[in-house]
């Protein structure tokens, strides 16, 4: 089955590599009559965009998407939509060592054990530039829920969270942490950037949280609306764990403490409150969907660690290329977007399944 | 798309009520010529099975599993394996509370603004008695991937956590916590029993590792190993959240500590750590595969919580019926399941994938 | 994938042997709130029912579906309905000398091919008793399309083709042939009888139309309704081929003769032929749908034909059993489950494919 | 789901407009190692492209397939295949007065009673210039199946028959209609220039065989091989008929007639007949498979034909353009695209089903 599409009613399929000519998306299903232009999607492949400040891969790259099929006259037609990102700033000699021997925490290894082959350029189809092409999908998929606002931002890098006091959804663009905390903003630009001239790299954790979903977007069992953003989410590089409201945390309270009493509201219920995050049996509640993503350290990092050569040898590596020293904080307009594709099928599936 | 299915070339849907007659799994893709009988599978149902102690639900089922089609001569022969398993403790009555108010943290109001409509006896499709028909495909799954050993087992209840320094695999099945650290299982005694004596519930940590995986399964990006591990385990009743290797944790290291460094080894690298927990890329490295899943405290307590009636007045609700006072013990053999059947379908996905 | 399923949004998968305990059918996506009862699924199980006369096999199954979940109050919940039909009737004697040879015409030797093992009694899974689990799962998907009526009958039986002139929808029920014509239902008893006695058999073509279809089901290209439409009728056993409309009588034509042309008419186009049989670009128009199937002569005959045995020795197989003297007349309650299974999916999809 | 995609494990998804810029499929799930480059794909382009001969739409288009991804050092890496033609001769002009009238036997008025909308340049998606994307995925599927030759050809051009006893394949390349009849290639000529300078068009029957197809390839039911050929060929512009082996004449044949009878042969039986076209209860037998599939006249006629406009008036409508007057002729190389297609999946999916 293709594994390099995600969806079921609202379906993207991407391709392209790192180093490649281009990458791109092709969604599928997308309903007609919406009005979009590559203007519309533009936004959120700046957001992504690498090389705006010292915190991200200074490798440059427009990521200007082309819009090739599926629009006329300014509107969706209901046929699938061609989304192209042209690649302008490969640098493939960075990459001769890593032809030879395995970057360890890398899918290098791993590739190579499933296809006995890879194109090591840049990571070729493992590295994060694919995120790219799911940022544009992601923008036509916002497109199918104008009911919905989502917001990814980063609670925690390298251990060091933020503090909800100080949570102000404003400080997000003003810092380029994606950080609504503004002092753990400052304290980050120090704790990145010493990693940075370390050759070292940082972990960090994004949440994400939808407002406006209706009640009932989702299913019982196997197209539960949290399995299909767990492995939407976990599907992102570099992500090693994802929770729904509470999470983790749930594990530690007490049914009485975990419930989300009810009161009468308008048009639904008052919840007191959200530790299931706005989803229970995998429907939405009505009630804001919030989760959490753990991004692990870039493993592309200048301090050597040792390895092995696609012969077996013992080697050494020291990943120079062009990297990201904390890859989840252009995490959160991935994030931002993933949700944003899952939604947009939740919303078409339920529309298919029940009603009149 | 069906909703009720899971997996790709070795995919099963699953059907059935908490109060039906029956309940089951269609297993289809499952290859041809494997032995099979009723008693291959029916250790695994009664690892899960409830009433075995007075940590989980008093509700007495056999979850005899009988298997109707694509087995013969004690052989399968590549035809869907249906797989039924008869209901015969039901008693609805103990739910005519549940018909006329929502109960906090269930999905009685989200199958309600679904579907309008719901078989409230038992939660019925949203009860955890769904993960039996899970178990039995899991017990075929397994036949599937003979080279892989799984063992899943509960770390932490209610907060309290195993001491890694006892871990011994051998203790998992001497309590009925499937706990690996005898001391732990005998403070959880206590601590389970007073939250069901106090009409409370707890909620727990389960850990999986499966050993034997060969480097190669997997895919690059949608289809990740481990992307499809988490929606598997987002599927299962209960669980918020679910980490691989190690997951949030990660998120705090640095990119040299998270690297898992490489020596030559026999036929493939000797890794000398394993944060990634067995996949890099989406794709297994060989190494085992490690995961960990929150499961929330069981939402059914004795407890009362305010809540909303059908109509929208302000009420309160006990839940009275049988209920575990914590779902994440009996979710030990029910991870397992879930591990093997993304394992199978994955293992065959791989040799579809590559090869001569 | 799940190559026993069939559907998107309204989504079968079947079960079952010929000689196995039971088959049935899990039928997943039927929208919630339908009044359902067996009773609303029995009257086509009887229709498609062997043994009712000496024209088609004489193995006595009463075919009594029953429903094991999906239905809470006589009404569809939403989730998957199980659907079971008791073997009653076995006699798997009969198969000693199948076990041993391939019958020709017959999946006997492709299956061990494929699986290097098969069934072999009463043709296992590949036997036409698989379609009373379709037949099954059609009742359902007729509740999901109460505007469509749907009538499938033999137009054909060895070549001898009914009238047009004589056609009279009323005479399909009167007949054990599913015949419109009286006169050619009389020709056949006498055709398909001496067939019988030969110990031959006969090939049949089955036409279907379904009225009340709306104009705009279906999609542009893989998701046609007539390739969803082709891909059903041809999973049908016995079946080599299918037309839309015209079929291959449309190549014989010229394009102002094939033209459907349109007159303004009451909410949208009157039209003024069907040469299209109501699908255009894979959408339907509004007009009605016209499919025709044909079924080869039954494989089974009494006929002894040379094979080779299972070591790939010469030999000569006679088929005994019971069996159908034409398999095509039985086809007609099956087409039209088909029919009625594709529309069912294709009215789901369209809802979640296009409006608010 | 995906509707603009097609295969399970061999997966290809195609985009574009007659008349946007582009058009292109993304194959995935292709094999890695194979070794692959745009000159490998080109000529099945070329046998398709129009304005070669004045018996095809005179539109120029050099139809240039340029590989976007998915290949590395001239190997392909197992990672999606982007394939991309641009498109260079639109006349969107043309069409101003198919923007207010539909079209008969097209698919205008079903596309508007779908989606409210629709791209009427050259028939937007409805244009089989979408089957140059196929052309270009089939390519890549040949690759997949080098034991296995295929040959399309048509055998029927406006009622006008082949003389099999004429058959030379080494004919089809010398006639502007993939004609193995070098008698009826001359007839054809004339026929189809009358046609066209009537304003008229033909219809067209195609046969493709492919030969070294193994025994085994294929499924019992629903993926079946049988079905797959079908929903493929019917998902074809203009396709309105689909036999396997002797399709509808095997309905007039009797049990002895059909069969296939087997003697012993080497590593397999040998055939004496092949009615079925190689596919027995949905699974290939080792005979070479054989299909048919009938393409109606080109609907865009210079004819005048009654119709309605978009405000559902009457009205009248030739359509200019320029046109295939025989689309048929050209389906040949799709046909044979599809079938490469088919059975590239079911190559992948068999590994996948069975085997160690």
């Amino acid at each position: 089955m293709s594994v390099n599409s995600f969806g079921r009613l609202f379906r993207f399929t991407t391709w392209g590599e790192s180093h490649g000519p281009a990458l791109g998306a092709v969604v599928d299903g997308c309903p007609p009559g919406l009005a979009i232009s590559e203007a519309d999607l533009q936004p959120f492949l700046d957001a992504r965009r690498p090389g705006q400040s010292k915190f991200t891969t200074q490798r440059q790259e427009p990521d200007a998407v082309k819009i090739l099929s599926g629009v006329f006259e300014g509107k969706t037609t209901g046929t699938p939509i061609s989304l192209m990102i042209e690649n302008v700033d490969q640098r493939s000699k960075d990459y001769s060592e890593v032809a030879l021997a395995y970057r360890p925490g890398h899918a290098d290894y791993a590739y190579d054990a499933k296809y006995g082959f890879r194109d090591y350029r840049g990571g070729g189809r493992s590295s994060a530039r694919e995120t790219a092409a799911r940022v544009a999908a992601g923008g036509v998929a916002r497109l199918v829920i104008p009911e919905v606002t989502i917001l990814a931002y980063v609670t925690e890098i390298g251990g060091d969270a933020i503090d909800r006091a100080n949570f102000d959804p404003a400080e997000i663009a003003n810092n380029p942490f994606f950080c609504p905390d503004a002092e753990a903003a400052k304290r980050w630009e120090k704790l990145v950037d010493d990693a940075r001239l370390a050759g070292s790299s940082l972990g960090a954790v994004v949440e994400c949280v939808a407002e406006g979903v209706p009640a009932g977007w989702g299913a019982p069992l196997y197209g539960k609306l949290d399995a299909d953003l767990a492995s939407g989410m976990m599907s992102i590089n570099a992500v090693k764990g994802i929770e729904i409201g509470d999470g983790f945390a749930a594990a530690r309270l007490t049914g009485e403490q975990n419930a989300d009493p009810m009161r009468p509201g308008n048009g639904g219920p008052r919840f007191l409150a959200n530790h299931a995050g706005g989803i229970a049996g995998g429907i939405s509640t009505g009630q804001p969907v919030v989760l959490r993503v753990a991004f692990k350290p870039t493993s592309s990092i200048l301090t050597p660690v040792e390895t092995i050569t696609r012969e077996g040898e013992a080697s050494e590596i020291r990943t120079k290329g062009r990297h990201d020293p904390c890859v989840g904080i252009r995490g959160a307009p991935v994030v931002e977007a993933m949700m944003a594709l899952v939604l947009a099928d939740h919303k078409l599936l339920h529309r298919g399944q029940v009603g009149a």
